[in-house]
């Protein structure tokens, strides 16, 4: 049975980024070191060509992101920079360069029709009509396999409040950020299992299932 | 060497309350919940008097609470509810009964001057002089052994922003408040450090060293 769910990395006092976001430091101030523990890592790096990185607790989480999707929802701010450029005959082709790690489609919620892009052998489809219609666009393209909602804050939210989301799982990097993008609020009545919890080097992944 | 420490339960969306906190639910609407699974443990069972309860991988950290600190610090709001009479003559005894589970010096941050109330063998002290002059009181009283700041979250945040909590524990329960009192905000530059993870059923225990 395929289900919809997302990871996600999260500060101690639970923001998904920092304050003041730009296209220089499109996760806002301090927001890049949620991530270093996870870039650094073995599981990380080979996902995304390169060789080295450390192995350690940490690994099989990453290794594990990267295997039973077949479609990928994200937001307009993860797709690319909002000042990108206008859409049209120069669309403005995103933050993730020619060869996008996704290797699957890649579903937009976005404000703006457009066509399709094909980048490499990924595919990004805008969709403009709301996550109800994006997750099921989603679903569809992915068959008998998951559904990873990729982010940012504001499509998880989207989607927990829809009641959408089947699983997720938080890495809790041990910085605070003091403000930006608080990852769980606005998600309504929101009912949750302890599924799994993982130590590692710098960073502690949670893992919980939606029971409502 | 002593040192000074917290430790609480706190909600997957970081509050260590809920909303509208009242005399019959001191702890915010769905706010007890934090505290489920610890209180059905045996290890806080017995140090509250009791016999029995569940013993898993919670045990041995909430016996760890009871041991090593020789005096508490706790906000006037966890000491006793807010109306709960005026000081003088017949002052209010605090949420604790007769026998508060402390049985060690406790200071309680006040706005209010007022005498020591000794109940069984656990004597508050009320400060009125602010965060630095309570956490002076405490340390001397506690000699050689550690201060434990009890909460509420407003006090945690104080002794974390004056620079003095060198370590901490959160119990995450798997809840979602939705609203209330968030713990870590107003807390100032905070650097920490990724001590120690403790997953038990239906809680996890994460433990951290403040660097800054």
């Amino acid at each position: 049975m395929p289900s919809t769910k997302f990871q996600i990395a999260v500060s101690l006092d639970g923001y998904a980024a920092g304050p003041d976001p730009s296209e220089e430091e499109p996760l806002g101030v301090g927001g890049e070191a949620l991530h270093e523990r996870i870039i650094e890592n073995a599981a990380w790096r080979k996902s995304h060509g390169y060789e080295g990185g450390e192995v350690n607790a940490s690994t099989p989480v990453i290794e594990d992101w990267g295997t039973g999707f077949g479609a990928v929802l994200m937001g307009r701010g993860m797709f690319g920079p909002p000042n990108g450029g206008p859409w049209g005959e120069d669309p403005w082709q995103g933050w993730w360069g020619d060869s996008p790690p996704f290797h699957k489609p890649v579903f937009v919620l976005t404000h703006h029709d457009r066509d399709p892009l094909t980048l490499d052998d990924t595919t990004f489809h805008f969709v403009s009509d709301g996550i109800d219609s994006a997750l099921e666009q989603a679903r569809s393209a992915a068959g008998d396999q998951d559904v990873h909602v990729a982010g940012g804050a504001d499509v998880i939210q989207q989607a927990l409040a829809a009641g959408q989301i089947e699983e997720f799982e938080l890495h809790v990097a041990p910085i605070l950020l003091g403000g930006g993008r608080r990852l769980l609020e606005n998600v309504g009545d929101l009912e949750v299992e302890q599924e799994r919890v993982i130590e590692a080097p710098g960073i502690t992944h949670l893992k919980y299932r939606v029971v409502k």
